[in-house]
């Protein structure tokens, strides 16, 4: 082969299909193998060559190093056995959008470059909004991100332009503009709140209540008592299913604050995990009081079915986000952008640039439909729910706060130091991947529920599994004090 | 079909066949389809259905859907007729990348959630510092975000929290840090000072020279009077190929001046479009004094034949970009992490979640190897400079400055607006894309080569396409005096 070949479109359909057979019987054996590899830190480099090719390569060769050089070094997100962190889950849909927006290689930074990616994004944005009965006013106000954490920062950027009325963009941030969220909530808040220029010093982390919802009347203190020291509260971020325990917090309560104190204060809504169980009816209350929010977000990319990554992000009113983030140099003019007939999402975010990642969201939506998410969506809850009851009825064990969703946290009655020591020797089989936490300084474990191929019998082992480890735990514990 | 129904490994291996032949098929046709749209904002949504369907569709349908729905939306970037904006080429060996990427669905966040998306990013990052000639010193130190504009945005955060003393992120931006780049640098350096909370008040863009390379004087001349003025200059961007011009900002020079002033100040080079040049050693000039920078970033999804997105970052020192980036929650505290063995990327970057990026770039670096990047690369450089020859050689038209590299700015002699007249009439024919900039206030049109399938012949063709259409519109220009 010359150096200086591209692969022909033939060459590509016979490696292209290989890839695909390769994807199918991944989900095919992925059950069967351990979830988490057997690796200590650089035992993957050490099987790499040190220097790249002078020549190309064969790619017979190249896809056959996935097996032997990749494919050992993969924690398997997509097992059924893996019950670690969140579901990252992914389905064959989502796939193969991923793949021809691979192809097409768009790149939707205006709408000029890429009409397609920028309208059809607003439009399954819409969709999202009717499927999981999101407010009105989201619609036309609706953009996809990377994740969450990105989403944060912009809401927090365009609270910052607000309150100060562009003046933090021109001038720098003003050192009396102070932030809330509880004390539960995800690290990416206190992240943003670095990035932006606020600082941990005015990130209040408001405290949580015995089910670790931010207390709002201890929000509502620490405003008050902010805007009588000459500060200026202009962020709170309210989370919907904390990452530590799928906690709600009381988004009414936390607007009717904002409403009472009558500050400028932007609410976002971070629903990154939880947001999915909107599809399902019965789980709307989640999003009580989301009406009275500057801005929203959750993960498709973590409870719905469609690939990492893909935050999907909505602002009451877009304008305000743009004015927070718009730059427009000369070489990015267009008619369409100074017309104002467009959507040019790069003041939308951010990056410049941006993928087309609407596509895969498109197929997910319509493969499903909105009868077949709900279905598993309802499922999964229901599998969660199998294991609490599992936890509960168990001597050994308790709750470490009631289920919510898709998510239970538990611990062995023997203590933290038991519990953890469990924990290590399950995910040691690998037949199971639990991560954990820490509530109320309690070490707790968390399984949770939402892989796609999840079924019955899979939280059926893993329970089997846990109270096998901890009686042999016991034992070998007794052994040792004998 | 039920609406409940996960599609099957088989089901997939059918329509990710079909999938793979769309995307064969489609490199074969678009050079014969016109490359932008004739659309208008909103006509696509007008195709769409209102509301997401209650019941799955069949999959049959959604992929005849993406023939009548998406393709007509497409720009086709992809196209030999494309010569806007910049390259953002795609190579098949990338899409085969970021379709087991898909399918793959890790997580790469933190080591132990996907060892190989980890050890095979810094591995990869290690072989384009041999294959650019980059500094040694960048082993080990290089990470893959999504596009220049986050990486830009990482550097000055480590560059705000060094010379604060990780104060900024403590307790807020103090109002004496001042960032320099060029007047002609790009868009998301000011952005990225916005959002970091410096505004652009203290962002200095400092003047160009006739080459639109910044005036290195008047960089000293301004560090001096902030730091008389009691500033604190802590952040210089240079350019390595304006988005403009692709001009090259004179790095030894700048950080020379850094040395010379004895000031904290954290020197980026931003080579986003240009940097993948250094491929071929005789283009490694472009890179001279990047040795005493303190990062570094190109993408090689502009001109290195890998997808969108994946830009290349380097800082010479990781602890500085670490301890800028880095919160450790309970739930994200792994042993090989607090081991100190294993890099965790989340802290690396701005979000907390990754993508399996390094695949496809690895896929594309070993199917090529260096030998295949160099030749196509100067290919690219060798077919600008035939068309710069045509622009010299007509009587009509003239260079605005010299080209570098694989950039092309023209202008017809009658002027800015004969000049902004020929891009549309050329653009309108669908034959050819071309975009514009200003350059010293002057309209300048701009011919980027650097797409995957682009030859002599596509380059001919487009300069006797804007040979032709010029003398039309000089004609009706006449008649219409006449």
């Amino acid at each position: 082969m010359s150096t200086n070949h591209h692969m022909t479109p033939d060459e590509f359909r016979k490696f292209g299909k290989q890839v695909v057979d390769w994807i199918a019987d991944y989900y095919e054996w992925v059950e069967s193998r351990p979830v988490l590899p057997n690796l200590a830190p650089g035992d993957i480099r050490k099987s790499l060559p040190e220097d790249p090719p002078e020549i190309g390569e064969s790619f017979e060769h190249i896809l056959g190093d996935v097996d032997t050089l990749i494919e050992p070094g993969l924690t398997h997100w997509q097992s059924p056995k893996f019950m670690a962190y969140f579901p990252s889950n992914t389905s064959f849909p989502s796939i193969l959008g991923e793949m021809l927006a691979a192809g097409m290689g768009q790149q939707g930074m205006v709408w000029k470059t890429s009409p397609v990616a920028t309208e059809l994004e607003t439009h399954v944005m819409d969709w999202l909004v009717s499927l999981m009965g999101l407010p009105e006013h989201f619609k036309g106000n609706g953009v996809i991100q990377d994740t969450a954490s990105s989403a944060t920062l912009c809401a927090l950027l365009a609270a910052r332009e607000r309150v100060t009325g562009g003046a933090a963009n021109r001038a720098g941030v003003p050192s009396n503009l102070v932030a809330y969220t509880s004390d539960q909530a995800h690290s990416s808040i206190q992240k943003a709140a670095r990035i932006a220029g606020i600082g941990d010093e005015r990130m209040r982390l408001i405290p949580s209540d015995d089910h670790f919802r931010m207390d709002t009347e201890a929000l509502a203190a620490a405003i008050r008592a902010d805007l009588e020291g000459g500060l200026t509260p202009f962020f709170i971020c309210a989370a919907v299913g904390t990452t530590s325990s799928m906690a709600v917090d009381n988004v009414q309560a936390i607007t009717d604050v904002v409403r009472r104190e009558a500050a400028d204060i932007w609410v976002h809504v971070d629903a990154a995990m939880a947001g999915t169980a909107a599809v399902c009816p019965e789980y709307r209350w989640i999003h009580d009081g989301v009406e009275a929010a500057d801005s929203y977000c959750f993960n498709p990319h973590k409870w719905m079915f469609t690939n990492f990554d893909c935050n999907a992000f909505w602002v009451r009113d877009r304008k305000q986000l743009i004015d927070a983030l718009s730059i427009l140099p000369e070489y990015l003019r267009t008619a369409e952008h100074l017309s104002g007939a467009a959507i040019d999402y790069r003041d939308w975010q951010i990056p410049l640039g941006r993928r087309f990642r609407a596509l895969k969201l498109w197929f997910v939506l319509r493969h499903y439909g909105a009868a077949g998410l709900w279905h598993h969506i309802a499922e999964h809850v229901r599998l969660a729910e199998s294991f609490e009851h599992n936890v509960v009825a168990h001597d050994d064990f308790e709750l470490v706060v009631p289920r919510t969703l898709n998510l239970v946290c538990f611990a062995h009655r023997r203590g933290d130091a038991f519990t953890e020591a469990l924990m290590a020797a399950v995910n040691a089989t690998g037949q199971l991947y639990l991560s954990h936490t820490r509530l109320g300084d309690r070490y707790t474990i968390r399984c949770s529920i939402g892989g796609r191929d999840q079924e019955q019998r899979h939280v059926d082992v893993a329970w089997n599994l846990i109270v096998q480890k901890a009686k042999q735990l016991e034992e070998s514990e007794g052994e040792s004090r004998g």
